[in-house]
C-alpha cells in the first residue's frame, strides 16, 4: 500500500514564474494561520465535525458487511435513490474501483449499481422500462428524510414492489439510510420494518460518503470498503500532524486560499489523468461549491466567496479545454490526478514500418503515451505560467482512494478557517428549495408562492 | 415539430438588476457589430466555414444510411475510437436521443454504442477484457489522421481482428472517417480497403458532428440522423436572418460577450434541466473552449481571452453547485436547458396521509416536481441578481437537437467576431502534443526534449 502524495513543484514561483506562482514565503506566511486551522477542526472532531471520525466507527462497518454478506446474491440490481452528497460519492468510488463496464460486463454474483440522482421523469421512466423493480433493492439515503426528490423516488418504488410482490415481501427490497431518530424517513422505517442505516450526527451530505451512506451501497455492489476505510484512517492520522509541509491537507488548503485570494484565480480544475478517478472531481465540486461558496463571513457580513470547481479528465479534456486553459485568461489553478502504476499494460502493435505518423507509436506501451501526454500537459501548462499540483496515486487502489477523500475533506474544513465562512452548512439551498415547494402548492408556501407570482417578469423576451 | 427559442429575460437588467443584468439598451447597442458579424460569417460559409452547410449534404447523408443499412444487425457494439470534436458530439446527441439504458437494456436489433475517447490503459484494457473485438465494428475518427491516440486505438483493435478473424475477413470491422486525401488514415484505407467517410474541408473538429464524424456512429446505432440534420437546415434558415432580435444565434452570442466584458463573468455555465440534455453541455464546453479560448487577437495581440464553460445538471446540481451559484462571487451567467414535454409522465402514489412532509406529494406527477424545481431554481438564482438565459425545447427530439446544436455552433462563429479572434483554429493544443510527442522520444521532437529536460524542476516539493 504505497501512499497518496501531493506534489507541489509547479505551483511555486520559482517554477512557474512569480506573477502566477507562489513565492515559497507566501506559503511560508500562511503556515502558522494554517496550524491553527487545523486546530480548530481537529478540536471540533468529537463535538459537531464527527465525519472526521467516520474511518473509525468499526461496529457500524461490521454491520454494513453484515447486510451485505445477507443480501449477496439475491438481487439483480442495487438501486441508491439519493441526490448530492447521498450520491457523489458512491458514484466516485464505484466508478473508482469498479470495472468501467461493471453494469455491462462480466461481475460474478455482484449486482449492478444504479445511482438514481435525478428525477428527470426520463431517467425515472427509462428505468422503470427496463428493470424489473422485483430485481432490485432499493437504497433510500435521505438524512432529512424530507428531500422531496428521494421521498418521490422512495414513493415511486415503494408502490411499484407491492404491486408486484405484496405488502409483506416488499419489505426486503428497500433499506434505508437516515438520521437515528428524527425525520419522516425514520418514522416510516418504524412503521413498515425496513433494515435501516444511520447517517449520524455531525457529518453532513458532503461529508458523508465514509458513513453508511455511502458503505451501504459500495459493500453492496463489492467494493472493498475496508480497504477504502484504512486508507482514511491512515490519511487521517497525516492530517492530524502539526507540521504544515508534513500534512498535505494544510498546504493543500493554503494554496487554493493564496490561488483565489494572492492570485485571482476564481476557478479550481480537477484534472484527472485517470479515466477511474474522473468522478472524484464530481465528488469535489460538490464538497469545494458547498463548502466554501458563502455569501456570510462567520462575523455577519456579506462577503460572496468561494471558488468554482471545474472538471477536466485527461486526456480526453486536451482535445477539448486545453486550448482555454493554455491560452485563455490566467483565472484557473490546476490540480492533476495521476496515477504512476495502471492495472493494464498494453503493447501497441508494430505495423506500417514506412508511415512515421503511426509507426512511432509501434512497440511502445499505451501507458508510456498515457504518461508522457500527461507531463506534457503539465509541462504545456507551466510554460504556460498556468501554475499546478499533483496528486499522485500509487496506484488506483481502495487504500489510495479512502486516502484522498479523507485528505479533501479535511482541507476543505481548513479552507474554511482561511475563507472565514461556515464550510458546513448551506442556507443558498434552501431558497430554490422554498421556491419549488412554494411553486407546487405544498401547505405553508403560500405566502412565498405569492411573491414569486408577483415579483415574475410581466413580459417574456424570447427568440 | 416545434420550435427551440431562447428566453432572455431573466438575463436583463430590469429583472435581475442593473448590476449584474443586461441594459436593453447595452443589446440594442450591439445589433449593428452582431449582424456585421453575422454576415462576416455567412460570408465566409462556402469558402472555409463549410460546417455552416453540412445539413444540406444530400449525397452524403445517403451514403451514411446506406452503410448503417447494409451493417444493421451485423455487430453487437458500434466502438468509435475518436477523441474531442471525433467523441463529443456522438455522445452528446447519443445520450439525447437513446434510452440511457440503450447498451444496457432491450435495444432491439440495435448495436450498442461506445465512444472510446481516453486511452487510459485500464480503460482500453477493461474494454478488450469484456467484448469480443470480432463482435464490434470500428469507426475511426480522426481529420488529420495523426491524432495520437487515435491511431494507438486503431492499431490495439486491428491488430485483435487480425489476430481472430484473419487478415482479409478483418476489412468489414473496420470503417475509417478521415480527410478525403491526406494523411496517414487516408493512406491506410487504401492499402487496406476499408469501408471510408470524409471529414470534408472547412469543418474544424468541434463544428463536425452534423458531418460522417456523428453521422456514421449515430446512423448505426439507430438515431434518426434527417431529422437531426432537418432540426439543423431549419434552425440554419433562421440563423441567417439579419433582424437581431429574431435569431437566437445572434442573442446568445451577443449576451455572452456582453456578460464577459460588461458584467466581469468569465463564467459560462450551462445548466441541463434534462437527464437527456446533460452531455449536449459537454459538447458545448469544447465548442466554447476551444473557440473563443485564445491568446491572440486577429491583429497579432495578446489578449489572453475565453469565457469558461461550466456544465450543470439539474435538478442534481441543486444539490452540490446552486449553494455557490445563489451565494458565492457574480462571476457566472447561466443557460438552463428545460424541455416542455417529457417523453414519460409519472404520478406520485399517495401514501402515509398523516404525514405531510411525504404525503404532500401523492397524486402529483414526477414532472410537476421536476418543473416547479426549474423554475425554483430560477427564481433563487433571480433572486439572487445571477442573470440566466433558457434554451426551451419543446421536447427532445432529433429536430430540437439539430436544432440546438446548429444554433449555438453559429452562436460561438459570432461570437469569434465580437472577441475578435480567430474561432476556427487552436494553437494553443499544439503544446502539448509536441512536449507528449518529445517525452516519447519520436523522431524531430530531440530539440524540445532536451529543452523540457533542461527546464525541468530540479528539485520538487512534495508532502
Amino acid at each position: 500500500m504505497g501512499q497518496l502524495t501531493l506534489d507541489y513543484t509547479h505551483a511555486l514561483s520559482d517554477v512557474v514564474g512569480p506573477t502566477h506562482g507562489i513565492a515559497p514565503a507566501e506559503l511560508d506566511a500562511l503556515a502558522s494561520a494554517s496550524r491553527a486551522a487545523l486546530r480548530a477542526v481537529q478540536a471540533r472532531r468529537t463535538k459537531d465535525l464527527r465525519w472526521l471520525d467516520l474511518p473509525f466507527q468499526a461496529e457500524v462497518h461490521e454491520k454494513v458487511l453484515d447486510y451485505a454478506a445477507r443480501m449477496a446474491g439475491r438481487f439483480q440490481n442495487v438501486v441508491v435513490c439519493g441526490i448530492g452528497g447521498s450520491a457523489l460519492g458512491t458514484i466516485a468510488v464505484q466508478q473508482a474501483l469498479n470495472s468501467p463496464y461493471h453494469n455491462l460486463g462480466a461481475r460474478g454474483p455482484l449486482p449492478r449499481l444504479f445511482v438514481l440522482d435525478n428525477i428527470d421523469p426520463d431517467l425515472i421512466g427509462e428505468f422503470l422500462r427496463q428493470f424489473e423493480p422485483s430485481e432490485c433493492l432499493f437504497n433510500v439515503i435521505s438524512k432529512s428524510g424530507t428531500t422531496a426528490e428521494t421521498t418521490s423516488q422512495f414513493l415511486i418504488f415503494r408502490d411499484a414492489l407491492i404491486e408486484r410482490l405484496g405488502r409483506e415481501a416488499h419489505v426486503e427490497h428497500l433499506c434505508v439510510t437516515t438520521d437515528e431518530s428524527k425525520g419522516v424517513m425514520r418514522e416510516i422505517v418504524k412503521r413498515e420494518g425496513y433494515e435501516s442505516f444511520v447517517v449520524p450526527e455531525g457529518v453532513g451530505g458532503r461529508y458523508s460518503v465514509l458513513s453508511p451512506v455511502g458503505l451501504v451501497p459500495l459493500a453492496l455492489a463489492g467494493i472493498d470498503i475496508k480497504g477504502v476505510l484504512k486508507g482514511a484512517a491512515d490519511m487521517d492520522e497525516i492530517c492530524r500532524g502539526d507540521d504544515f509541509y508534513a500534512n498535505p491537507a494544510q498546504v493543500y488548503a493554503a494554496l487554493q486560499f493564496l490561488m483565489q485570494t494572492k492570485k485571482s484565480k476564481p476557478m479550481s480544475v480537477t484534472f484527472s489523468y485517470s479515466q477511474r478517478l474522473a468522478l472524484l472531481a464530481d465528488w469535489y465540486a460538490q464538497l469545494l461549491a458547498e463548502s466554501i461558496g458563502k455569501r456570510k463571513s462567520r462575523q455577519g457580513r456579506d462577503v460572496f466567496v468561494g471558488p468554482t470547481p471545474v472538471r477536466a479528465l485527461g486526456v480526453t479534456d486536451q482535445h477539448s479545454q486545453m486550448q482555454l486553459y493554455t491560452e485563455g485568461p490566467f483565472d484557473k489553478w490546476f490540480t492533476l490526478l495521476s496515477v504512476a502504476r495502471s492495472d493494464y499494460s498494453i503493447t501497441l502493435p508494430a505495423a506500417y514500418p514506412e508511415l512515421e505518423a503511426i509507426s512511432y507509436l509501434g512497440g511502445r506501451t499505451l501507458n508510456e503515451l498515457f504518461a508522457a501526454e500527461r507531463d506534457g500537459a503539465r509541462v504545456a501548462l507551466t510554460a504556460a505560467q498556468r501554475p499546478s499540483v499533483t496528486f499522485e496515486f500509487p496506484k488506483v487502489d481502495p487504500h489510495a482512494i479512502g486516502q484522498y477523500i479523507q485528505c479533501l475533506e479535511v482541507a476543505v474544513a481548513c479552507m474554511g478557517e482561511h475563507y472565514d465562512i461556515d464550510a458546513f452548512d448551506q442556507p443558498g439551498v434552501e431558497a430554490g428549495k422554498v421556491a419549488a415547494y412554494a411553486l407546487m402548492g405544498r401547505a405553508g408556501f403560500e405566502q412565498r408562492r405569492a411573491e414569486i407570482e408577483s415579483s415574475s417578469p410581466k413580459t417574456r423576451r424570447t427568440v
